[in-house]
């Protein structure tokens, strides 16, 4: 059995073998890192991604229930899984109009999950420490 | 008990009840929305949000693992666990020096998910159907 680490290994073969000065960078709130997990959480599934895509691409960034299964080849209850996940994400409205829902997408939910990415690396503007 | 259809229903009460006219957007295709969910995936928990902006914003995207752990109040064991799912997700770069783990923001690949974040919704242009 060998004992050399793994090369994702965090641990430490030696106490006090420090590498370079702590940080002190600020991190995210816990509780906006929550709502983003969540909005990602509702991202991390292909079917949902190309509803979002497909809704967005629509006139006014709203489709009605009756063309999105065809589009995607999945059953009416399928959909219904997928969108209630955006919905609850806070990524689409729905709004009943008759007989049919009518989902659009909400541009500023994007917006947020857009500006965290927006996460500028090595520019000396962004250094903390 | 109600008949009456949740507010989120897809499905018609009457066949034929078809409120507006097809239509013919292109779907993203299903590779790269697969490529996108896994991305996303790795992004749906507060711990790795929480983690990939602490390492945006350090001195060259790059933070050593040693500091990692004590910000975010959680144990080595875990620190490996959610930084081999940002790395499988190819958003971050890991690299050791000595005896410690660097690890290195990919901005590329916070570049691919913020373009599709980039869904332009209720515009003329953006209109295909």
């Amino acid at each position: 059995m060998s004992t050399s680490a793994a090369p994702w290994t965090d641990v430490p073969s030696t106490i006090g073998d420090v590498c370079c000065p702590g940080t002190d960078c600020e991190l995210l709130a816990k509780d906006r890192a929550e709502d983003l997990a969540l909005v990602f959480k509702a991202l991390a599934d292909p079917t949902r991604v190309r509803l979002l895509q497909y809704l967005a691409e629509a006139e006014s960034g709203t489709a009605c229930a009756c063309h999105l299964p065809a589009a995607l080849e999945i059953s009416q209850p399928t959909l219904s899984f997928h969108m209630r996940k955006l919905h609850d994400a806070g990524l689409v409205d729905r709004d009943k109009r008759g007989r049919w829902v009518h989902y659009t997408v909400r541009p500023e939910s994007l917006q947020r999950v857009r500006g965290f990415l927006d996460l500028q690396v090595d520019t000396a503007t962004s250094r903390c420490c």
